[in-house]
């Protein structure tokens, strides 16, 4: 089942490297692999903490909910006996959306964890400002955003809060709804350029593919299904506005692999602002790097894109994916150093700044 | 001009390998090999039935109209010395269609060869019902769909009744005649998941796209030209319904490239109905196979892909188009052993089984 | 910046092949690299017509306004010092859009420029083909087409001139200026299948994407982005009429990769007329180019593609690009000849024909 995918190689590194199995998973040695990482597994060398610095793991950033009250990330970061960075990542999709289930009583949560009034628009704002306030408060240094599309179309402010309140009475039309988080996300930019939080896009995904499956599993049960991007359409209110304004930063990430070089590659060659984000979820696999190295770097270069970054919940397997991303970029470098397309040195250098210099600098580190 | 085409190479293959043709096609070698080859085809070696035996067919399928009588194949099937399976495809795309010309006297056909009265919706849907019956008592396995989408989107009965009766009186709209094409198209699902007729699917193609050549040589000479396609959206109702249900399988086939690694890969990953087909038409071909694997192995893995079949009407390409397949197959496996991404023993296995296990699991044969 | 960028490889070229450069520029080396730039370029070698000799240039196209009296040309045919062919191209993007500021104004003007009355349709038609008839007077071979897509709709002729009047008076509407614009491409395709100028199509960029930088610096100023394109359906009109019509030749361009194998490639297979443009602007790199090779070749061989053009303004590029062509396609024939997909003669030959057969076919040269 697993032959020539990438959990099948995160499966061995993961068994090999950290819990020392040496032998091929399969019937025969089920058992005996069980009992070696249980065994392994009650071993305080193998508690998180000991993994994490184990892992040489120099920040974790976490995705949390605006009306999060952070407390875990205040503990950590009180714990003299802790070194290593775990940020909280600001990720306000389901209040963006007023055309789903339960938007009002988020908001209503929202207005209560900012203390402030969100019975209308303004006071709605302010609310999603506040708590961005407090996750900067807490280390974040990003707000990530998943929607259907990434559209950014202005409504002037009366029609917003018309529309704000019409949702809440439960009067709003679908395409009034869809305008609106259109018209959030565009705030959303607008308050990355004024608060500094990177500004991370993740488009493009039919969530809960399968109703059935999320009626008996819930969501991220493993029917999403990726849909069509457009960035270049989508983007241009929030670029007009804030894609060259100093501090603002966009991080583009795609499993829609056609806007690699029509759109990302160009968006991030011109505007200041923009990164091309590494190869994510079902690209994050060695073919599908290469292809993305191959089809952003004649435009954009090394420079313009974030980096690797992994977005696992498979702790375990943090290493594997970087040691694997790491290897491809080098067998990149190394192809072009191969066809006299760049120098040794330059390969060197690069090969480096790729894990150091661009995933910093991409997400303000 | 057929330099670097598989279409050359197919005829070099069937030269070469097949009539034992030594020289290179030319002016100065025409007449040669015309002459060498129109010999061989007196020998009654070259006769169809022993060609197919020396190819190693195990089996081959036609499509079919519904209304056929399949006597061609029962005649076969009952012939004491064929041994091999000739199989019939319910290939039902005109009956499907009530914007098309001709779609009311097809409908009355279908009437007569179910004996069924078609003038109402009901016994329209029970003469097809009776119709794959036909085709299972025949040895039909699949049903095979090839309209502009996909769209599955369903209508209440009354709805699709009532376009059925406008269609058949000419007054039904070309919204509401796709919108019928469309609920149909999950009815074939429905029947499918009841009466286990493998669904397979060759959407977005632009048929006769110079009309002046439909006109003057008639459908299927060479002007069809592909469209772009999408699955994520389109089959979510009938993935809804029967996508995890027992018995349905469900095989995508695609000349847009796109949606291989963003729409068919994930649906195949979790749906285990869903299969992702070969390579198909313009992609039958090395670098589109490579393509293919490459974009989707990472996501769905081997056992996911129905395996190499070609659809060609070119008789004597057969053996030089699996020989290809199985190149190409194995030469992606070595890459992937030689990149230590797999082992050796398992790429031979694997290699054995995608021309084994994989068509005869994913058509039922 | 411009590590593993095609920027980085011209620079290099044009520095080290040109100019004799032989340190790398960095900041130790700017001043030295300038000074010795600097003295060459005073030197009359070094002169535009000298330099334009001694790259090999034998044809070089302007884009032309179609108001142009192309005196420039006149001037330069007459020369007798002067025997390399720089021909003009008709480019009338802007007397097309009615949708635009300013095309009233150069209505008035391409009236005047023709000395025909444009106050109606039927004159500004026959302006527009006077200026043609101007133009292959001057030595045209091709009329160059950039708009948003590449759609075709006919208009019933009074239609035209209705929407005509209303654009002139200021009353269009968005879909009817869009809607003239279409026509009017299929206009121009008349008008090629009449006087034999070279139809070549660039669509699908979102241009002046930045309007701050469109107001500071003008267009053209690198914040052009493409789009998604489409040509199955797009050009169908268009290829209906005059697709199979001797004389009419269609080149077609992108920036949007997925095209190559799903529409353009089938569409130069099946149509004489219709030939796969050159990687163009992002794609006219080392990656991009075999990834064009690789998607349009198993359709449409070699013979129904352009060879390679640039269309850089960087005139000390130009040999670098050419050069980067001729070994990305020699390597891309070698890569045919070691997987025994093609014969050593037969490369060859094909390499020659990629750099002199197909351009002068293909443009009219």
């Amino acid at each position: 089942m697993f032959r020539g995918t990438p959990v099948r190689h995160w499966l061995d590194a993961e068994l090999g490297e950290i819990f020392g199995v040496a032998e091929r998973p399969g019937p025969g040695t089920a058992d005996l692999i069980y009992d070696q990482v249980a065994e392994r597994l009650a071993d305080p060398a193998f508690r998180p903490r000991a993994l994490f610095r184990r892992f040489g793991i120099d920040v974790l950033a976490t995705t949390d909910d605006p009306c999060d009250d952070l407390a875990a990330h205040r503990t950590l970061a009180d714990d003299p006996g802790w070194t290593a960075r775990v940020v909280p990542t600001f990720r306000p999709d389901r209040y963006l959306e007023p055309g789903q289930d339960g938007w009002d009583k988020a908001v209503a949560r929202l207005g209560e964890a900012a203390d402030t009034d969100t019975s209308g628009y303004g006071g709605y704002v302010r609310a999603l400002e506040a708590r961005r306030r407090h996750f900067i408060e807490h280390g974040a240094t990003s707000a990530d955003h998943s929607h259907a599309d990434v559209r950014t179309d202005p409504l002037p402010e009366p029609e917003a809060a018309r529309i704000y309140r019409a949702a809440l009475a439960g009067t709003a039309t679908e395409a009034e709804t869809v305008a609106f988080r259109r018209h959030m996300l565009l705030e959303m930019g607008r308050m990355s350029s004024e608060d500094g939080l990177v500004m991370t896009l993740h488009p493009a995904v039919r969530r809960n593919h399968h109703p059935p499956t999320l009626r008996r599993h819930g969501p991220d049960t493993g029917h999403d299904i990726p849909l069509r991007a457009e960035f270049t359409d989508a983007l241009r209110p929030l670029l007009e506005r804030y894609g060259t304004a100093g501090g603002f930063q966009l991080a583009l990430f795609t499993m829609d692999e056609t806007v690699f070089s029509r759109e990302i590659a160009p968006l991030a060659g011109f505007y200041p602002s923009v990164y091309a984000g590494a190869p994510w979820w079902f690209l994050d696999a060695p073919d599908a790097i290469r292809r993305f190295r191959r089809a952003v770097t004649e435009t954009a270069g090394f420079s313009r894109t974030t980096g690797f970054i992994d977005d696992t919940r498979a702790f375990c397997s943090i290493p594997a994916r970087h040691d694997m991303s790491r290897r491809l970029d080098c067998g990149f470098l190394a192809e072009l150093v191969a066809e006299h397309r760049m120098a040794e040195d330059e390969a060197f250098e690069t090969a480096v700044e790729l894990v150091t210099v661009n995933p910093r600098r991409a997400f303000k580190l």
